[in-house]
């Protein structure tokens, strides 16, 4: 019988006990910063002004300063380590830096863990090496593995002497891992017993723990080799009386992982089953560590927000993140856009003839390409939520696409007729508006089809259905839009 | 020392263990299913077509049916409730309802508490009265309001009927919480526990409950009116010593909810701190009930999912949804686009002197409109993002107004001289490319603008803040993207 366990962060409250606040504190917290900061920005204005003609403004300054810091620190550091991170990444850049350095150092490995990535890599360039060493010297193996690629190479070294073998072993596996998938979220404490002993053997050998490794609402009943026989619930420990055996209580009825599965399966896992955590094992059935909800909670959280973002093109990018940063991530995706409309745009200049004799196309035409994108959208986002909860089998794709054609067809019946009436209205023309009507129609059904045929294409082909997806759909409805609408103009109406 | 553990689950488990699967072993259940029923579909036209001339058609038919019923049966039941819950949203209403017939009457009350909304409606319509308090009159009061709101009265009424005094109020107390409040997802599942006890004393008490109500990692000590004291998580009570008191191990440093907190704010805390379960108190410091990860798990993807679709301008539909859901629910949607095209595309015909003129504007002046939306959306997405997650403050906005005109300006120049470039590729005059230049760059500020003050102003007035800043966000693009280009195209080209 082993256990591994983390004793960091509980000798780090003992030290100094970290209040946990609601997140609406947390928020007036930052607020406070925020006017603490102005303040010290407005009085270091003014000191400067002085400077020339009066000897005491360093002093003044220093004295002020001071007292400033010494506000802040009483704000800050009695707030949660998830909070205060939450208020490094809500400033920009040099007043993070400032306040940073105002934290608690017993927080830094706390904070380092929680805040996003891209605010990482600024906190930790504004520490020295020992600061660095300090702070991570007592994480957990999966701790140091997540900050690894931040963390300058002779700090891990230096870590690195400061582990068991076990925990060197761990560091190694979990740094081989893809940051996507379940190796790459997992955790090594955990806490495994035998089946032949008696729950009171158990419940004494748990005393002898200094606390459960977080989120443990389950143990593991392995062999001599590690191979997992069964789980042991807290509730079964709890409730059973302490001379029945662990093999009579234990569950064999449970859900294993892969450390090569996504995370994004095994969240979909946690969230149908409703865990807390889950064993992973090796191929040999070998238990090699643990997945938690709170980690879950987080591959859910960044999978949505990170989706939210490709939509419109984006990486990873907040509010305050660097310029340079900023222009990387949107300029391709704008370029982007810019050559499918420019080619749209070149599509429709092939008509000029047309345009010229009836310039009211050249206002109708782009309510045709707009009311198409909205629509082949509509469908694009039912399909790819369908996707990802693998809701789309090869048995029911046909009828998926009827469906979906008969939904337009009959949305797209009703919005014609207004968009008919209204080129009627600036046109004059019943034959305008018949043309109109036709290509709104079919240039819905264009949006239509991308919109399920796309996502699934991509989805087949391995690839992320939701990015590429939007680009393809507004270059078909934009270009064949136009094309419809045009042609169907030069064919009836010149 | 009092607690309310629900027997419900555990008594059904032993009577039909279900398997808990991987969630690709319910997507292979489910093309099983589809490849059942369609062989079913088959068989049941052939025979239809021969009963004319046969007698012995009906025989047939009752055999082969009864023999896929038994092949369904044996896929379905051996399923976790989850899992069938997600069959049955992956098929067609009557395909639904034949396989929802066919589910085992022990997994009913799982799996109604499981599906989504939409489809419990069409379960619940084909059930009769019987086994709809068969399926229901185990439940806890918590569960029984959720479904309350699809239930035939007569069928609530008959439930109470079997309800204890206490689990009355409960059903009336969380019926009485909107939907999405901390109150209409708690449940009133808890163990508590007196401070001035010893841990062997809790440890005896656990001892004589058929098991712990589901995610406890914490048991609650109140004194004699229920005034939440402290919460004794399992580690304390595990780790220390049997003699210890619980007031001496229980913590103080807990997180409280009121039931009438919104539900995301709860499921925002749950993240931030690591929860796996949080009491929820009254005003006067009482305990009444409890949040658990598994509600709060699924509040965060609801909110995912219910952005993702209002974005597209959509509400709850799933791909096999009624097809009258799906005209209600994207009609609006398109219209509401439909005349918002209409206005830019009215404005855009206010110049058609100058577009007459000069042709080619027609087909330049979409690209402007287009990529100042797209400029636009990408500001919006990011200050959604921010202000979902309390980010934002009155002391930063102008930090952020400034930064984001800032990068919309760089992006602008860099896309800028590309469409330059096209345009005067395609009309051969530097007037017009330098027009383009000049509309696009203006044109993307005013999405930029639009992108930071329409959610701000929405989230100040307490709406919503991604729903209709993306109509009001295209509105701006294109009437000004079409206003601008045409205007300067008419003061500098005629």
């Amino acid at each position: 019988m082993h256990a591994t366990t983390h004793n960091t962060k509980s000798a780090k409250l003992a030290i100094t006990p970290a209040r946990r606040l609601d997140p609406e504190d947390a928020q007036l917290a930052l607020s406070k910063v925020q006017a603490l900061l102005r303040r010290h920005a407005l009085i270091e204005n003014l000191v400067h002004r002085q400077e020339v003609g009066d000897d005491r403004a360093p002093l003044v300054e220093g004295l002020l300063h001071r007292q400033h810091e010494t506000e802040i620190q009483s704000v800050v550091n009695v707030l949660h380590p998830a909070d205060i991170a939450f208020i490094l990444e809500s400033l920009p850049k040099d007043e993070r830096q400032l306040i940073w350095g105002l934290v608690d150092e017993a927080f830094n490995a706390d904070v380092l863990l929680e805040v996003a990535d891209w605010v990482r890599e600024s906190l930790i360039e504004s520490m020295n090496r020992a600061e660095l060493v300090a702070a991570t010297v007592n994480m957990d193996a999966d701790e140091i593995a997540d900050l690894a690629s931040d963390l300058p190479p002779d700090v891990i070294a230096e870590v690195q002497k400061g582990l068991t073998v076990e925990e060197r072993a761990h560091l190694i596996a979990a740094m081989g891992y893809p940051e996507d998938s379940v190796g790459g979220i997992m955790d090594f404490e955990m806490v495994r017993v035998r089946e032949d002993v008696s729950l009171e053997v158990v419940l004494r050998y748990l005393r002898r723990l200094p606390e459960l490794p977080d989120h443990t609402d389950q143990i593991f009943v392995v062999d001599r080799g590690d191979k997992l026989l069964g789980v042991l619930s807290l509730s079964s420990l709890l409730v059973n009386e302490p001379e029945i055996k662990v093999s009579e209580v234990m569950s064999t009825d449970y859900l294993t992982l892969n450390p090569l599965d996504s995370d994004a399966e095994a969240a979909g896992a946690f969230e149908r089953y409703d865990l807390v955590s889950s064993p992973v094992v090796d191929d040999q059935g070998r238990i090699i560590g643990r997945v938690t909800i709170s980690e879950v909670v987080d591959v859910i959280r960044e999978d949505s927000d990170e989706q939210e973002l490709s939509r419109a093109g984006m990486q990873e990018e907040d509010i305050f993140a660097p310029l340079t940063m900023a222009l990387k991530n949107r300029a391709p995706w704008l370029l982007l856009n810019l050559c499918t409309a420019a080619t749209a745009s070149f599509i429709a200049s092939r008509f000029e003839g047309t345009v010229s004799a009836i310039v009211v196309l050249a206002f109708l035409m782009s309510i045709v390409a707009g009311i198409g994108g909205n629509s082949g959208n509509q469908t694009m986002t039912l399909i790819i939520r369908a996707l990802a909860v693998g809701r789309i089998t090869s048995k029911n794709i046909w009828q998926l696409i009827k469906r979906e054609m008969l939904v337009t067809l009959l949305v797209g019946l009703i919005g014609s007729l207004v968009a008919a009436l209204f080129a009627w209205a600036i046109s004059g023309s019943v034959a305008i508006a018949t043309v109109m009507m036709a290509a709104m129609v079919g240039n819905m059904l264009v949006g239509a089809s991308v919109g399920v045929l796309v996502p699934m294409v991509r989805a087949r082909l391995g690839k992320d259905p939701a990015m590429g997806s939007s680009v393809l759909l507004t270059f078909a409805t934009d270009s064949l839009g136009f094309l419809i609408f045009l042609g169907l103009a030069t064919l009836f109406l010149m």
